[in-house]
């Protein structure tokens, strides 16, 4: 059999330094246990890349990243510095188009974005049962709100229109909810492994081991919510097992904050699943410890990709100050992700989770270097 | 002069309760100050309209409540028992709609929610800053994504397309944005005859005493993104005396929930500024406080909307258990709108403001009913 290969893309600002530490960490895992991995580095560092040759990554990067098992991104983002207009070279929308062009270029329809309170992570709010924060965000990754179709009518004028097209398509929708309920029960089935369990009430009063919470604004925006909506309610009688909850994403915002350890699964669309995980991701901690996994779960030529959900965090980048762990948090679910073809790669990645759990709930509050804390952590697997 | 007219329009669920509270109130104010104030019932309960009538509203409602100053909402939706699917006989889309029918109709284009922490409201987070918040959320209320432009092709195939249009114009981004400097400069002004100051920084280094933020997700939803960055950025050199600041959407939800104590105006496109407006109402002690303003500043004919962010809450309706509290806020805003033509009426609307924060901050976290709220504020307005 063929070994499991990884393109693993730094990118911008601390992106280099906290990818570093996740590769020590692969290592120590792989000479540990003798696994079968291996990786390849693609320095493509937007701006200079972009200042070079006039594009955000080499032409033929998708074919080149396309070969691997798996990408893991460290961040993009690279605007030269915010406080000095003339210096703002490189937009957003060039520096990051990558993430954009991956998840459309190997259809990684899904962007799942686990979102658990762990010990040691900072809680933004007062009340005490944020530490049973456990919920998995599914956020529709392909179509929506991110189309890019649209423009400017008498642009720059006082006369000008900007339009900006939603699509949505029932087939991605079905997928995505479908994918919503089959993680619905295998958190349940890993609940029921682990000795917890969780009840959730459906509408007519039967309980259940798991939900699934529905997310649109379908007040307002009428036709893909009912969309949404009508395949929601279809799939779910497939699945009388999974209680069903439907929130506005306003409300849902809300009840984030109010009550977040009553969420499961949550199912979004491309935009209101952006700003619901960037919510959930502050709620369990915050970036410092939020990985994303861009999931290409049916086509198994497409690589996934696996980034933390922070930035490039310029104004700290270079200094060796940037916190790995979401980093390492993410390698651990790309492991996890890639070892459905292979055992040992999946238990390395378990491995690799509860070292930087461990870790983190250890350290909490205490200040120290990108490396000091890559160091803690491979020390921790090679015992 | 002419007497200034209110049309109340109780609505649906608690609607009619708390609303009950606020027009006690206002009769208080107005005999004890002689205020030259009218106000109209227009009971049009949505559900029970509807099913006699067929319609969410009489079709002349807007003509009805045009000849008034004001419009004091209390709740609208009453979708029938939840949990009983086969009496779900309205949807949103219907009772809700004279909400939208409204701010469209008398091109209410900015909708105003201040989020200040007050003493004695529930605070979810668990800095002890939070008791610092204090900012205004200026939602562009007449485009946009709410434009209710798109379809359902091959509506419920398995090849169905969903689409929906946003639709921005320059002149409507134009007249909001300005708006937000308008509000910045004013908050400085009231901030300084109060006492206090606040500090922000600009990009070049320089110290002013107001904010204005603008929202977007200009590297995902570029067309308008783009547009309302560039006018933003014209306009801004109007205001040198005002800070500016940027903010993508996703980002701004993590950065409220971090440290909301640090804006001060923030500007957003009718969908993010939907969202942002529910998180910062939960932020500064939740929908129980929280006011919304749909204003038309620059047509004397066409009345302003005033109603709670809350719902109709139809699980508690009819038991005196609603917290009147938001409407109150809502009502003394009101007063205070309406007090551009009147100095008594403005004047009452600071009395009424401090009648509620005062009770507020004396009965914290004290389970009473709705009629002994407003009782208590009535008797202190009376004093
Ligand atoms: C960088 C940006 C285009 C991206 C998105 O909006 O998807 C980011 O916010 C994310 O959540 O991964
Ligand atoms: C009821 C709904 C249509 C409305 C909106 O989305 O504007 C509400 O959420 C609000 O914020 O006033």
């Amino acid at each position: 059999a063929q070994s499991t290969r990884i393109a693993v893309t730094p990118g911008d600002g601390i992106g280099p330094e906290v990818v570093a530490e996740a590769v020590r960490c692969l290592e120590t895992l792989r000479a540990k246990h003798g696994l079968d991995l291996e990786w390849t580095r693609f320095p493509w560092p937007s701006h200079a890349w972009h200042e070079e040759h006039g594009e955000s990554m080499p032409a033929d990067a998708l074919a080149q990243l396309q070969k691997y098992d798996a990408i893991l991104l460290g961040a993009l983002g690279d605007p030269g510095p915010m406080d000095d207009p003339d210096r703002y070279l490189l937009p957003d929308s060039i520096s990051l188009a990558p993430l954009l062009d991956m998840r459309k270029g190997f259809d990684q329809w899904v962007c799942e974005r686990p979102a658990r309170l762990l010990p040691g992570a900072r809680q933004y709010l007062a009340d005490e049962r944020a530490k049973d924060i456990d919920m998995l965000v599914i956020r529709e990754n392909s179509e929506g709100e991110y189309v890019s179709q649209g423009g400017r009518l008498r642009k720059g004028t006082p006369d000008e229109v900007a339009t900006q097209m939603e699509v949505f398509t029932r087939k991605a929708t079905d997928r995505i909810i479908r994918y919503g309920f089959e993680q619905a029960r295998n958190r349940a089935a890993d609940r029921v492994k682990e000795g917890r369990t969780r009840t959730f009430r459906t509408l007519d009063g039967r309980t259940c081991e798991s939900q699934v919470c529905l997310i649109t604004k379908r007040n307002a925006l009428r036709y893909w919510g009912d969309m949404y909506t009508e395949a929601f309610d279809e799939i779910s009688k497939e699945y009388p097992d999974v209680a069903t909850h439907h929130e506005l994403v306003d409300a849902a915002c809300m009840k984030f904050v109010q009550s977040p350890w009553a969420f499961d699964v949550v199912v979004a669309s491309n935009l209101q699943g952006d700003i619901l995980t960037d919510l959930a991701a502050v709620l369990s901690g915050g970036m410092g410890v939020a990985p994303s996994c861009n999931l290409n779960p049916t086509d198994p030529d497409m690589p996934s990709m696996f980034e933390p959900t922070h930035g490039s965090a310029p104004d700290i980048a270079g200094q060796g100050l940037a916190d790995p762990t979401a980093m390492l948090f993410t390698a651990a679910r790309m492991l996890e992700w890639l070892g459905r073809k292979d055992p040992a790669i999946a238990a390395a990645g378990k491995e690799l989770f509860d070292a930087v759990a461990a870790d983190l709930a250890e350290n909490s509050g205490r200040r120290r270097g990108t490396r000091e804390i890559g160091s803690a952590i491979c020390e921790r697997l090679s015992q």
